[in-house]
């Protein structure tokens, strides 16, 4: 009785197109999709819920549409002099960069990034009917300013997204790049800080530009540093004729009223809930010496993850890691996995699976 | 310091926009968008959080993309035979029915409705890119098969949006409307029940269509019915193929973890949920009666609001009300306001407030 896909007036552009998402596996050491596999602290998660419980007394009305409370507490988290009419948010940074893209892309328009990057940017491009252009980088994934420059000058891209540090490799984008590839752009320049918390401690922020560059966007999402993932909260800051921009193309309500909630009191516990970055940056650092030592050669790494080359054969040694429990992402760059940082256990297990392959080319 | 939206490079079709969302004002009696105005019963808030503090426990995880024992919920309480394969939510059914025009209309597409209708209808269409073509109504706002199926095929539009009961006007959808719109149509066909569970409780729901029918999808929303507006939570039912092409277009991830828990629990207590709305009912009924007597001209109504003809100057009258504490909405509609039944407490608040006034033409 069932229809098939083929048999519906889908739109052309989605013909023969598969979802988009990571392989979902329950294996006991998921290092997979760069989540913070440390869970919320209790008293948080505590904190979390009576503020939860406090929303749901009204829950039968629409949210704050302006989320008011949330930008707020993004402001103050960020600092650099920010306030609340400088801040956007949406379910996850994806939806944050969805919203970018239908403001100033969308049909007609040219999205540009420096490839290998964030996988969503291509589809996100695409979603909205905007052309997307891969640039490119280094063999080592980094980028000079005079070839940003010389990419940018020849696309001419209506939106630029940098992604800083770069996802899947790891690697740090210095404010010299962005500063000029900004100078350099007619379009929206958006910084992807996704895992900035992630940085080394004197590595400046993209915020610290955003001071007379209205085209200038820095997303943040507190799905990683944060360990809020299953949350769905990014958020962004630029110039407020920025975010009225972004007023124009969301739907209303998109922020829910228990969304508002769980993020704001987390904000509040910001000292608490990014207090596992640390060890987190050190069970990334022991990866990357570890794997050095096993003779992969892994990509410098400002994230929580590790970009590494030198596998013989990525599907067989994903495949091998996956038989002893262990989950990493072929991200489909050749001789290349990337493994997330985990708990020091959970970091131990797959340095312990991986040793014991023995597969680096 | 701060830019101009102008100045920024905003897509040329937004250039002039002003975001949509109703007035909002904190007034005590505000009757101006359709909420269920009884809060979540107490038993059930703390049973909704109980499985958010579960939720809680893995929030630093992703959640599950497929959401699947929400779509189970979905499937359960909508019954006629339908199993988790033929559901589909978001957040609201804006969110739901954007997903559909991603999929099925966009740039190069026509999306066609029977004005006046749901004001977000056309939003939604042109934020995908595509182009909306209002049809017409009777002067009574009721459409017959006929008129529907030559506007149709007149139009022939790639989707078609058919809200019943509809709103602003309340007017009651029958299902030779539907299936006679679905024969006619090439495109997809979305028959929008977001307050189906206001209509008499032998109306039938276009669920009844679904089999052998894979262009059609029939959408609700926990916003009303549900008192559960600041979940944000819309879904539908429709063929499992229609529900791929949706996969498609989603964001990954885009339902919370917080948000799927906090449905699943609100389901499971559907019965206790949806106990409010015979009386918001009985209200509703109340205020058409009084209009009448009042020598307004209410339209018929299957859902939570009645509109109302006959007022002689809608902003003046608007204005009075407000000035009384009590908020309705002027949808546009010369000569007509809207009004949400609310408690028996608030609804006599607006009858004795409106009674005051005398502006019945």
């Amino acid at each position: 009785m069932t229809s098939s896909l083929d048999d519906l007036p889908l739109r052309d552009d989605l013909r023969g197109l598969t979802p988009y998402g990571a392989p979902q596996a329950p294996l006991p050491i998921a290092l997979n999709v760069n989540e913070n596999t440390h869970p919320v602290p209790d008293a948080v998660a505590s904190d979390i819920l009576d503020d939860i419980a406090v929303a749901l007394r009204d829950v039968n009305r629409y949210p704050d549409r302006e989320f008011t409370a949330l930008r707020e507490g993004f402001a103050q988290y960020l600092g650099h002099g920010l306030d609340a009419s400088q801040i956007w948010a949406g379910n996850g940074s994806n939806e944050v960069l969805q919203h970018i893209l239908q403001a100033f892309a969308g049909p007609g328009r040219t999205v540009f990034g420096f490839a290998p990057t964030y996988s969503m940017y291509p589809l996100l491009a695409q979603g909205t009917g905007a052309r997307w252009v891969a640039g490119e980088r280094q063999p080592d994934y980094t980028i000079t300013p005079e070839e940003a420059v010389a990419q940018i000058e020849q696309v001419d891209p209506d939106v630029v997204l940098l992604c800083s540090p770069n996802n899947p490799t790891g690697t740090p984008l210095g404010l010299d790049v962005i500063e000029a590839v900004y100078a350099a752009a007619r379009g929206v320049v958006v910084v992807d800080e996704a895992y900035h918390e992630f940085a080394p401690h004197d590595a400046p922020s993209a915020l610290t530009l955003l001071e007379g560059r209205p085209r200038l966007a820095v997303s943040r999402t507190m799905s990683k540093a944060f360990a809020f993932a299953g949350a769905r909260v990014g958020y962004l800051a630029a110039d407020p004729a920025f975010i009225d921009a972004l007023r124009l193309v969301r739907l209303p309500y998109h922020l829910s009223a228990l969304t508002q909630a769980a993020a704001v009191a987390a904000l509040r516990n910001s000292d608490v809930m990014l207090g596992m970055v640390e060890e987190i940056v050190a069970q990334r650092d022991r990866i990357t010496a570890t794997l050095e030592a096993l003779g992969y050669t892994p990509h410098e790494s400002w994230s929580n993850f590790v970009l590494f080359g030198g596998v013989s054969d990525p599907k067989a040694t994903w495949q091998r890691l996956y038989e002893q429990g262990v989950l990493v992402r072929d991200v489909g760059i050749p001789g290349h996995l990337r493994v997330t940082a985990g708990t020091e256990a959970e970091t131990t297990a797959f340095l312990d699976a991986l040793a014991s392959i023995e597969s680096a080319s």
